[in-house]
């Protein structure tokens, strides 16, 4: 299990969502509040837009908390849309390359929860990655097979219905206990998926604040802004300054 | 604050203390029970000691639960003295330089405590240390620099009475809060002080077991064997089978 | 490609090939004599063999040269039977679980040299993984999808012969270009092949000395004992004091 | 010894000096032309200036042309000011903290040469730093130190006048052997120096191009526009559209 965080709206800098907030993702590396696992400290991520068609990207293997640079560059980088995650693995190896946000061409994505049997299925579900995605596959993780998955299911144009239909894949193939909040992106829109084939879905809050959208694991603090659950079984479409809220696999939720 | 735990007696498997007690030192690195912070995750080192004049040292800056390769040496190197530490940064850079045990020749060192107010005093205590002990000063810890005062101070024929003499001298620049339990050694004796100039110190246990000496900051575990506890202004020396227990700088204790 | 060296005969320390040789290993990962990349600097490895059934084993991303650590253990790890690796990437990320030697139970396996086309095959290659092997696939390299497509293919009873079958299962997939050489071991031999199916095949040399063998990319040094080229096509086997040379896929060396 | 580039001018991605030109920094930490040493592997670090009072600093121990995070960072950062640098260190430990360039509120510095015998008189060189600075001190470099003393010696009403009392302070403590190129700014000019107290002064070009100047350790490349060589005992200063020429610390170089 992990925790993450995004962003979309006005410019700000990574700080307010990363280490400003009272539970500020940086915090959340040590000490979730909502989480299986209270210390997320098996490297952090986050994936920016700015000028370029694409985004930035920077991984590293260390505690949020400890890493300098990390915080240098939440002072300085300013964006419109970002995402930030901090990783505790449920097995795979502590790596960059297994970090979240990961990227391919203009889409990222970041994930918490678990395919579950993940070891025993992992070849079949990488057997199913289309080849020209396939050589984008720098880790182990089940969190970037189910992006590569979905790059093939044409997230391009169908952001949700191409995330569903790997729900869908992969759901046969591990059984009950598949669970999942994804944030992910185009560089103009921010989504954001909560599901469980079984009872129980990690969290997902959003609240908008300060001209844009805040989408998180958690709520970055328990004052003033109110912050909403989104449902299990649902997503959610950040679009500019529109908010919409969509059943997401809501079919599967309920035969599970 | 930190955690660290030492071994003297019959040659074991570093994993003994450091990975297979119920509270083993890797354990303590996310979840430790009586430290000031539970998550020790700055970092870690082992410096252990064989055939060589010198002992072999492991320092690397991943929290000790994640690095694959301290796992894997757990298992496979077998000693009959070693220091382990698991890090949380008072301040100073996460850093191998900055990990514990530090080592000098056949001398290893590893703390849990603090200087009060270090980045004032800093400058001063690097002043006393003599020149020929400098060029190892590594890192920027308050920890290396009470190590290499102590190797000014004669440890090699007084080592109890070097150290105390280090708190001596550091005591009058830092004021009330200086807190330290230390394991040192020599390659044949270990030793662990227990020391503050005010209310708190750090807690020290020890106990017989497997024909030799685990000397902790807390226990490795709840059950069977019996800890003992060393009181505060006292260090301990393990001599072979011997374990004797000695006031350490009682009386600046009792003045404090 | 890569540096390697490998030790079996009279337990040595570590250094004996690391660094203490003119041409040592860590000398080549800065200044390579007869490899195509002279600076072998994207990580090291190093597995050993001591009491324990399965292999010890460190590995990490910098540069061998740079890594206090490795000169640490070099010095005090004594083993009959170890290998050594420096890593120039050939395209692969970054990261411990890359780097060589890969290990799997009581097998340890080394390479240097390439699969053409990598990017392009890999997904068939790992779908050629037996499924109870590919759990223990942790990177994304084309060394270690080898040596686990060798482990399914019976390296436990025929070493040679598994690691032939692999070549002749990659070869028609990957086209001409594939190069290698590799070192691998079961804890009690230490086999290495020297191969190509084009013309040009990575050095592989072996000698004895001090009681034992060393069989490295190319030599430690140029002076005193003399190194023994091994031909391309061939392999050898080196079981305790006595060491056998074999034809290896020569047949494929020769339709090329 | 070390290679660095430095930019002021229009704002361009840090892509523009690490790694587009023929002979880039990145491809410098690999392959040097005109540096004592050829690979420059041991970390790598990058200032830039943008909205906030202080630079942005990222800094790490991987070689540069290895860290992925670098080249995404190189893509997407746009600044109109900054310095970035590659380490081949001389002695001192590879750790973040000891990676250029060193940042103290909106200074940056970096820095190519050497103290010689720096390991003897660096406790010397450290006392000599005013305290306010020495609580910044993370690293043990020379490098951090002759910054360090330059911000005690009015940089930032007399920048080049500071550093040249650095090198008369550092010069007779070390004797024959000091060489440096440096840059430095304050967010609004870029400042170099090149200085020896022998004869080998390591070589500083700049040229004009962009709409800016670039001030290197080596030229970026050797084709199309024309570097200028700065002369030993020289410094410049780049303010705006302006670049002169100063001699620097002249006198001790005649001496020498």
């Amino acid at each position: 299990m992990c925790r993450w965080a995004a962003w979309t709206g006005e410019p700000i800098l990574l700080e307010e969502l990363l280490s400003a907030p009272s539970n500020s993702l940086i915090n959340q590396s040590r000490h979730a509040c909502k989480a299986k696992t209270d210390v997320n400290a098996d490297g952090f991520g986050v994936a920016w837009y700015g000028d370029q068609p694409f985004p930035g990207q920077y991984r590293d293997i260390l505690p949020a908390w400890s890493d300098a640079n990390l915080r240098s560059m939440a002072q300085h980088i300013c964006s419109p849309l970002f995402l930030a995650h901090v990783r505790a693995s449920t097995g795979t190896a502590l790596s960059r390359e297994n970090a979240h946000p990961f990227v391919h061409e203009n889409w990222s994505f970041m994930h918490n929860g678990q395919v579950p049997g993940y070891a025993k299925v992992r070849q079949q579900i990488e057997g199913m990655i289309a080849p020209e995605h396939y050589a984008s596959r720098q880790g182990s993780t089940d969190s970037e097979a189910l992006f590569l998955l979905a790059l093939g299911q044409g997230i391009e144009h169908d952001p949700l219905g191409a995330m569903a239909r790997v729900v869908q894949m992969v759901s046969p193939l591990c059984g009950a206990g598949l669970r999942m909040t994804a944030a992910f992106s185009d560089g103009k829109r921010l989504f954001a998926v909560r599901y469980t084939n079984d009872a129980i879905a990690p969290s997902l809050f959003v609240r908008r604040n300060r001209q844009g959208w805040s989408v998180v694991s958690e709520p970055l603090d328990v004052e003033g802004e109110i912050w909403h659950e989104v449902p299990a079984g649902h997503a959610i479409v950040c679009d500019g300054t529109t908010l919409t809220q969509h059943p997401f696999c809501a079919s599967s939720l309920r035969a599970a």
